[in-house]
Parts: C-alpha cells; sequence; structure tokens
C-alpha cells in the first residue's frame, strides 16, 4: 500500500460540498428568472410577488451559506481549498443579495417605464447566471470537464463586457435625456444595482478560473 | 500535574481584550445616544457640536481598536480565536464610522427637516448598540451568560428586522411624497445611511452568535 | 557559520517583488496626473482621450497585481509578509480602480462645469499619488530609509485631512448653491469619487506605515 492511497483514506475528498455550491447556482439561476419577468412586467399585483419570490431565493441561498460555511468549519479535507470553497459560496451569496437589491429597489421607487438598456441589462444577468451554474455543476468532475469550465468563464467575461457597454449607453442617456430628477435618481439607481449583479456573476467565474489554475 | 494545567501556565487566557472591546462598545452606545439627540435638535449650534462629539467617538474608537490590533499581533494566545476577537473589534469600529458618517451627512446636507422614520431608525440604532454593548459586556463570562448573550443577539436580529420595514416605508415615502428633488437627495442618503448602521450593529452580533456556536 | 546565516541561504530574501510594486506606484502616479488634465480640459476630444489613457493605466495596474499575486502564491519567502505585499498590491490596485471611476462618470455624466473644489481634490490626488510612489520606492531599502518612508506618509496623511475639509466645503457649497438637481447629482458623485481616490491613497499609505512598524 502506498503512503498516498493510506493518506487517502485519512483524507477521503469530502464530495458534500458539490450540492450545495450546485444548489446555491440553482437559486441564482431561478432568481434571475424572476428578475427577468420583473422588467417586463407591469401589473403592479405581479411585481410584487415577483419580489417576494426573489426575496425568498436571497433567503434559501442565506441557508445554504451557511450550511456550508459551517460544514468547512467542521470538515478536515474539503474538495478544494477550504477558502476556495467559502471564496465561491460567498460570491454566489453576493449576487443573491444583489439581485434582490435590484427587485426591492424596482419596488420601493415604483419608476414610471424601464429603459430598453435595463431590459437588456437583464438579459445579461439571466444568460450569466445560468453559465454560472453550468460552471458550477461541473466543478465535481474538474479534471474532465476542463474545456467545458474554461468556457462558461470565458462566455460569462464576454457577458460582463457587454454588460459593460450597455451600462455606460444607459447612463449617458439618463443623464442627457431624463429631464425629470426623480426619475433620473430612481432609474440610475437601479441601473447600477443591474450592473453590479453583472459584475458579482463575474466575480464568481473568476473565482472558478482560479480553481481551475490549481486543479484541472 | 496534567498536560492540561500544564499547558495553561504557557497558554494563560489572556483577559486584557475584554475590557478594550467592552470599551468600544462603550463609545458606540455613547455615539448613538449623541446620534438620536442630533435627530431631535433643531438649533444649529447644538447640532454642530452633536456632531464633533460623534466624530470624537469614533476617533476614540480607532485609537481603541488600533490597539486591539496591536496587542492581537503580540500576543499568543488570546481568549477567543485571534479572528474572532480582530472580527468584532474591526465591526464595532465599522458601526462608530457609519454614525459618524450619518452625523455628517446630516451637517452637510442640512435637510429642512426628519421625517418620522428617520427618527424611529435612530431609536432602533440606540436600542442595538445599547444590546450590543450588554452583550460585549457579556463576553469576558460566557459560558456562564450563554442564554442572556442569545437573547442580546436575538433581539438585535429583531431591531434590524423593525428597521429593515421601516426603511422600506421611509424611502417609499420619499419617492411618492417629496417633489424637492434636491431634499429627496439629502433624505434618502442619510436614511440609507441610518439602515447601514443598523446593519452594521447587526453584524456584531453575528459575530457574537458565531463566537457563542465555538465557545459557550 | 551561524544559524541565521544558514537559514538565509534557505529563505533569500526575494527581490522581484519590489519592481512589480513600483510599477504600480507609477501607473498611479500617471493616472492621477491624467486625471488632473482631465479636470482642467474642456475639449471634449481630449477629454475621451484622457479617460481612454486612464482606463490603460488601470488595465496595466490590474496585470501587475495578477502577477504580484500570482507570484506570492508561488514564493516561499517574500521580503515582507506575504500579506503585507498582497494588501500593499491590492490598496494600490484600488486606486487606480477609483481614479478610473473618477475618469468615467466626468465621461458618462459630462457635467456642465466643475467647481474649484473639485480641481483643488484632484491636485491633492496627484500630490497624493506622488507621496506614494516616492514611498513605495524607498521599500527595497527600508532600514535606510526609515525617516524618509514616515514622512512620506505624514506627507499623506495630512493630504488626506485637507481633502476632508474640501469635502465638506464641496458638498455644502452644492447643496446651498446648486438649483439644478441633475447637475447636483453629476457633481456630488464626482466629488464623492474623488474623495475616495484620497482616502484609498492614505489606506496605501497606512499599510506602508504597518510594514515600517514591523520591519524598520
Amino acid at each position: 500500500m502506498k503512503i498516498n492511497t493510506l493518506l487517502s483514506i485519512f483524507a477521503p475528498k469530502d464530495v458534500k460540498f458539490f450540492p450545495m455550491l450546485e444548489e446555491t447556482a440553482a437559486l441564482l439561476s431561478q432568481s434571475s428568472a424572476y428578475l427577468q419577468e420583473l422588467f417586463s412586467c407591469d401589473d403592479k399585483a405581479h411585481r410584487e410577488e415577483l419580489c417576494k419570490l426573489i426575496k425568498a431565493e436571497e433567503v434559501k441561498g442565506d441557508k445554504v451559506t451557511g450550511n456550508i460555511i459551517h460544514e468547512l468549519n467542521n470538515t478536515f479535507i474539503t474538495p478544494f481549498d477550504r477558502e476556495d470553497v467559502h471564496a465561491l459560496a460567498d460570491v454566489m451569496d453576493d449576487v443573491l443579495d444583489v439581485i434582490n437589491r435590484c427587485a426591492q429597489k424596482v419596488q420601493l421607487y415604483q419608476p414610471q417605464r424601464f429603459p430598453s438598456h435595463t431590459v437588456t441589462l437583464v438579459e445579461v444577468i439571466k444568460k450569466g447566471s445560468d453559465e454560472l451554474q453550468s460552471a458550477v455543476n461541473e466543478l465535481s468532475n474538474i479534471k474532465k470537464t476542463d474545456l467545458r469550465l474554461r468556457a462558461h468563464c470565458k462566455e460569462i467575461k464576454k457577458l460582463e463586457e457587454e454588460a459593460d457597454t450597455v451600462y455606460e449607453e444607459a447612463i449617458t442617456y439618463l443623464f442627457s435625456q431624463e429631464t425629470n430628477a426623480v426619475e433620473l435618481i430612481k432609474l440610475k439607481e437601479i441601473i447600477q444595482e443591474l450592473e453590479k449583479t453583472v459584475n458579482k456573476i463575474n466575480s464568481a467565474a473568476k473565482v472558478i478560473t482560479s480553481i481551475l489554475v490549481k486543479y484541472a
């Protein structure tokens, strides 16, 4: 029996983190779907319901993240570095938080309309969340899915660059066209929150890329 | 002589951190009291004085936090994990900072009036700070005061949820009633800063809860 | 052969970090120079060019910071604590980011004019960046340049206090004089971003001060 094999008995790769990370990624994808619906919905009652559903996903996410961190503190060996699992769980939790803040601002501010830029940004958020979910689902098999994982992360990077351009156009449009200062404040903050969401999704992709560098 | 006893000679529980943490908690409670006074005060000169007093508490807090971190770097054994003491000191310092930012915004923006929501939020901040101070004062005796500590943290959580509701009402009120865009900007930022303060107090309570999980 | 000398063979002070830190400091100083030019420039085309140049410095900074962190992960012994190098690289990267955000906001918001306070703040940023660069350039010789290093950090602290006063005057001026709410929003955000830049430069100086305490 080789020393490595021996060690691996005492240090079994603990696989319970994968389902939990995948669960958070699924919440995130669902939350983005609700957000997309919110930005194309005119019915006030339905909007309110969507905001509640988004809040519920965020609360579920808090719980799963709490469980991940609890397990990390009580598990000797984790599939990747403890810090990497922690960072990925944290940043996905951040995405759920910022999506919830987007929805909350829509609900509290009640802007008169959504400029087309916001619809584009929300679409980018949905696409990015789905890419992120696909990436997280491949993590448990990182050596075999190396290339696909990289492709997802690259796609997210591309989406983030696309969102940057849309964000700049949106703000330029707002400050040159919107004459109602209160509407401008409302939309500016909502647009900034949407852009932060895209950035956070990209931060999650960066964590996955750094895991790839180490383990794939 | 048992090995544990022997070890405890070389690793005495270092108790000097408790008075320093308690000092920060006391500054925080004092600072909240000034803040509450600020939001019910119409006299410009007295307002200015209160802002200076709040700033002074923040400066004192910086010093104590600096001392705590200095001691952490030079002490082999701390009563809790080094990281927990650091986290608690940091987050209480954050509370002092954000209270100071609230006061500074009131002073710089000079809003025409304070909506009743702001008065309620400041009241929640004072209550939360006092609960936090009580919790910190029990830390040095964590095993005996387990239940009381938990009660303080739960009360802070409840206050934070209360503040969430008040915050949402405040922002909804502002965006639907305030027609003066400049006043709206002023009050929105002040209200957001107040809500951040409550959140930070709750973050401090979360650090204490996580210490409880490990040591009580 | 003394044990210390022996150890130093296995633990050679790794000097490759200094040129990288110095490179980031140089980018930062260049970026501040462009920012200063931006705030005294009326020509729209030249402004746009300056924003692109600032963005380019930020991108270069990202690369150097990435290299520093990559090297830190692959080097056993670093000249200072791994964490100190990391913290300094990170905070200088933050300065480049926030300078870029200042420029981006000028470009997107297109304010009608720059109040004199903004020009003063940008001047403070340039001076602070130059002091920071001088400090970083002395780091490789920390024991001999102890006093000069401290002087640079003190000067940055003084600049930060100066900027605090200018910031407060600027915001007070804006809220009492600017009647156009949209212009007020634009200028307020730009002024806040400039103040953040000064704070970040001071954070970098604080990291250097904490290195000084340990090694000089």
